[in-house]
């Protein structure tokens, strides 16, 4: 129950006051849906202990409901929008562009939407033509392709001042950012920084991280999506083991610091037998380590399925394999530990003369530049016009997110504070250790 | 608040005294998944208002966490247990089948399990060859295939004493019912007919309904991948549609008293213009009805997707076109307001003298034969293992159930006392209102 | 060897005398792909018996080949192009379109391309807006959608003089007509009324019809497609039989006049155990009737997968049933035979008192309004820039068909003088037996 | 017209004079299919020029049909069959496994069936448990997976003597063998030293190449998978490419020595720009050179997606990048053409001060592990029938093929004398460079 440090209050640019268009019901009963009162919130910590139940609600923590308000502080006719997509690509993110559009149009009306291409440097005035026009009729069917019809790139959020500059000159008041954890850490530095300047500008951000690892959203949209793609992809792995003499099929998935995809993914393909992630350490070698435990499951069954998260095991590299440095949205560069593993793993059955075929299958753009399954892209497009429900009410330095099936404000500071992974002693982690019947230790101390 | 009146205590058969074998902790803090604790619980009411801060978290009502406990009521080696499918046919089936079954096998050391086939029928002695063996091997590969390989059939449950006896006869001590509804109430009666027996055998539900509608059930297992396959039925509608001179699309889902799987499959696909379903009245004709604000789009954009809950509209049918009676299940029989719909358009657009192209698709089937998405089939899987973990702790009459993303157990008696509909003043249908832009009502008073 | 007496000679507009602006060589060796020359034909018939060793090849009947040629008649400069759609939907429609435009924009310099909206329909002038100008950019992702981005409808192509005078309003030289039988008889009659007029107009037809059931056409464009996407119907079926006691899965496709799709849906999906074409006469009852084979497959299997042609068993049903007159593509009218078989199966087996589970799909129009699997879409890609060599270079009257894997010129009269049927005695229905197990008669005389 | 040098003749292993169980007809016009008589042929070359009219069928080429004789060998009493599959993975193979497996068990009425695992290896008996039975129902749904439930593996085959020892041991008399060039130069082998022997024992080959490059074999099993597969690696490069600043989209697929995979996947899926194949050189530096051309590209349109065979570019490479020796199948190893381009491409542009972005994509063994698409299974099924038809026929020494849509017999030696490669001057070709808008050459001389 650590949550009350945490200050969940949300910052507005101002008293809402105008009405707003969207024409919903504050009387329950009258069959028309009804607004959404700043005073609704929704609990996070849903679950309690024996000494608990005594508890008052507040002390558990609670957020804000997103969601259309009554009153709202942007005169329509007076709203520059712009939407921008920022760092590697991620399922749902047209969804998400789409349906920022086609709420500001739609429902309330907004006749002025850019998208900024090519994430933060489409502000940067480097690129040609990175302003364009946005309406209905431009988004209609861009949910049913992958990618970002706007583009993206990493880097460029760290220039702060430029950035708002750039804002400024094109008069925009309403900026919603698609993006990860660097991303609303930028974010964050630019709504601060249109605050010291005076300016009225809300600033929204919709978080994305397909390897859902941000703090305080329950699932980040494309995740379902990467968890389907990978499932594709490990279920060629165990063909290819399966139709070998001791076949070994070896798959990495997106999971910087945290290993979501391959957790969901090992239980809902039904076809992992070993796991890494970075949050459960392991070792190669000894009677206890992986090697071992993965000879033992080739003769007993002649195949094996090993299902690795890019930022596992980072340690076992050798200066030489591991990563330096950091990209330009800031991550640090990790080393190959999907190479790395391959090589090693054929190294150790040759050494023990043992003959072993192994397929290694590197799915990631193939799962990042899918489009959203129809799923994904429901929730993206209620994400988005809850982005817009909360900019028109002048909310600003917020995220939207989904917390225990409620879409919520988050401040953006919190969700950047910490990152969220997956904690061994969850069921998750039972679940994944029941679905592939892999040791719940593989370390020798 | 209404939901402290519900009596949330699980059955048990008797203290669970026996160690079990599912090795895990009750350490925090040493990487080693949990065992559950009878005292741990779950919130099932999460959203406040200003006035209930100060409210104790007891009295929000608490559900049973469900999951592996380290006592266990069954000694493995004496467990007979029996699976059984029960109704129509429901993405997943067979991934619940498939979980309970190695969860026994693998996790608790149960060797003897039987399917019993074509549901509460098999047991009752006309179908011949109703009793399957089930073990690992069996079910292997039986989560890549849609329907039940159990089957399927309505009806039976309502023979209480004759399963019992039957589950007598068979020496059973738990019993697994995949079903809905009906089904449960039929498992309840089992249940009870069990204990006045004296017998102690665990009677363990797991919920289906492709309708989603269940109380107490965020969201019900093959649900996601009906919506996933009601899209794609939706964007062939919406194709043809479009490439015809006022092209109508209409498609019929299932819903029988609600239209989850339409108000999901309408923000899904952002191709549906109107979502008929039971919960929301509706009218044909007059100035506000459906035809008027059907003919109105088509003058305006020439071609339209209507999707239809099986179950709406069931009031404007005459008598010669409602359904009568009750299925072998005891649902109602309906009238086909597919049909229904397709000729009252056709013979509207006849009568004002304006072409217009309808096509009807109904997906029932090929919706609920699907073998399950990926992301559904984890779902599944982690369902059917709780299931066993429910079973082997000698809990009964209970469901095993997802509440604000957590597993829990809800005894069958108040899951089956009122049903799950959509809220229309929920997000969801404002969702549903701004995805396809229809009118708040189509009634004319 | 009856093929001697179709005239296979193409007609010419006049001589192409202009260089072509596709670079290509006519050298041999160079690894230049190389122009067609008029005298590159291809065989028609290609198999034979014992005796025909020593006829001539030309005997056998051959047909020009198509391709791009080294001189072209029409001056791109001067090029005014026209493209429809008519008929039903059919998987590949916006494939054909997009390549038609790109190979006359991008290889032949053509600026002038029009779509006509709503196939003839779109000549007449009662359609509003039915001219849109066609560009690469406008159809650059077309193929990704089923349907026909310019629409589609049935009739109007019997207005001979009316489309002939739209076309001279519109200035136009050269008309790509994609459409099936009636379609390309309408086609014939404007190319004849064009010639008579003493216009220089090429009209090119694209056979479409998902039926694959045109003479000398060896695969129909979308053909593929529906049996993929009919697969997956049967796969239902397949499964919602198998779980049921005693289950029948009905299926009809497509399949006026000619079993193809379900024919090849047969092989392809495996899961098929009787089929019913026009071809191939059937009886329900009596001793060798359908019927008593079905009652036998269930007694014997429990289970069994029906899939019957639209066109099947028409004689059978009574005047009640019985189809009347001809829509407006001229084509007859059918009775429907699923919903027929699914009342006379179930009433056989209410009368022999045998319970019976029939489960009914038509997935005719998520068949058709399907996007063309890859494989397909290539040959539409294929068969639209042949279309647009045979229009430059100034071909009339003929249509692009693919025969023996080579793409041809054949004249539209030659093809619409017969159908293609599935004949009862070649390999194909020989393996449909052979896939299916059916008896090879089921009449009883 | 260089065909009649090769001797089209089949071998048998003596004159076929019991009764087929294949009750077929040889009347022509009773509405049953027919029996192939040894005399019906299929002509091989089709196409003709000008002077090619008076020429004679018989000089043309013609190859034995295949399908079911009135007349056969063996008693099926005393078959005894196995079937193996060798050499990598392809889509298909499991359905032509069944195909096997249930033509002679329904059709012949043959008992005994031997499943050889892990290809000419499982004869070897150095793996345990290598000999499996069949039957229709272990093979019932296998074509609904991926891989080789037999399991497959390179190399063995060169072992000619103590592989038919095995046969010998194992008393067989039809031997099946799935594979590639040099898995047929093995069966080859085989069955002359089975001759030598003096064994009445047929060896039929089914021609498995997922590259498509067996001679006389116009379409392998397994490539319109390969090609949908590869489309979907494709699309996923495209849209990496589309959303990043200068993205490039590269993909390796497989093609050795021919670039059938690559031509094909172009035109399907409509978003190469550039094509890289074996039998097409180009140069990556100076004024024409690939890297010229992929520069100018970016500079017009910001993206570009590149499509390399694994068989490309092989010269190019250093030592160091260059492959070396054979790998078990004999087949030459070769270097990572993909690698080194992505490296290549990268240093090129640092070194122009161009950014750019590339994702490389190796779809290799997610394409090869595929399940056969539903088109593609039906041609796996019937070439399993007709290789069945052979066997019991007591031909040997043969491979079943399709050429120009029909069945046929090919004498393994003529099968293995040459390679089938994508000629640059062929309609294919052609058609690439039309969809592809990419240079005709990219060579600077």
């Amino acid at each position: 129950m650590s949550l009350q440090k945490f200050d969940f209050t949300v910052s507005n640019l101002g008293a809402a006051k105008l009405k707003s268009p969207v024409l919903l019901s504050h009387v329950y009963g009258d069959t028309i849906a009804n607004y959404v009162a700043d005073d609704d919130h929704v609990l996070y910590h849903i679950t309690l202990g024996a000494g608990d139940k005594d508890t008052k609600l507040q002390e558990y923590g609670t957020l804000e409901k997103a969601g259309p308000r009554e009153k709202i502080y942007f005169n329509p006719d007076h709203v520059r929008a712009a939407v921008l997509t920022c760092g590697g690509l991620c399922p749902g993110l047209n969804d998400v562009i789409r349906s920022i559009v086609r709420t500001l149009w739609h429902r309330y009306g907004v006749r002025t939407i850019y998208g900024i291409r090519f994430g933060y440097n489409g502000f940067l005035g480097e690129i040609k033509n990175s302003i364009m026009e946005l309406d209905p009729d431009v988004v209609d069917d861009i949910h049913r392709i992958g990618g970002s019809v706007l583009g993206s790139s990493r880097g460029g959020g760290e220039r702060t001042s430029d950035i708002v500059d750039a804002i400024e000159r094109l008069n925009l008041n309403q900026v919603y950012i698609i993006g990860g954890d660097g991303t609303q850490k930028g974010a964050l530095k630019i709504a601060r920084e249109i605050a010291q300047r005076g300016l009225k500008i809300s600033v929204i951000g919709i978080p994305k991280t397909i390897d859902n690892d941000l703090s305080f959203i329950e699932k980040s949209f494309g995740f379902e999506t990467a968890v389907v793609r990978a499932t594709e992809a490990v279920y060629a792995a165990h063909q290819e083991a399966h139709s070998a003499i001791n076949g070994v099929g070896l798959v990495k998935v997106m999971g910087r610091e945290s290993g979501f995809i391959a957790a969901h993914t090992a239980i809902a393909s039904h076809d992992v037998n070993f796991v890494l992630i970075p949050e459960v350490p392991f070792e190669l070698e000894g009677p206890n380590g992986f090697f071992e435990h993965l000879r033992r499951r080739l003769e007993k069954r002649n195949h094996a399925v090993v299902l690795v998260s890019e930022g596992a095991g980072q340690k076992l590299m050798d200066q030489a394999s591991q990563g330096h440095g950091t990209d330009a949205s800031g991550n640090k560069r990790l080393g190959d530990i999907g190479i790395y593993l391959k090589e090693r793993i054929s190294e150790y059955f040759r050494s023990i003369n043992m003959p072993m075929n192994l397929k290694y299958i590197d799915p990631s753009y193939i799962i990042r530049s899918s489009e959203a399954i129809p799923t994904d892209s429901m929730y993206c497009s209620r994400l988005g016009s809850n982005a817009v429900h909360a900019g028109m009410t002048g909310k600003t330095e917020v995220l939207v997110s989904l917390v225990n099936n409620n879409f919520v404000h988050l401040p953006i500071e919190v969700a950047v504070r910490t990152r969220n992974t997956v904690d061994p002693e969850s069921s998750l982690w039972r679940d994944v250790i029941d679905a592939t019947g892999m040791p719940v230790k593989m370390t020798n101390e």
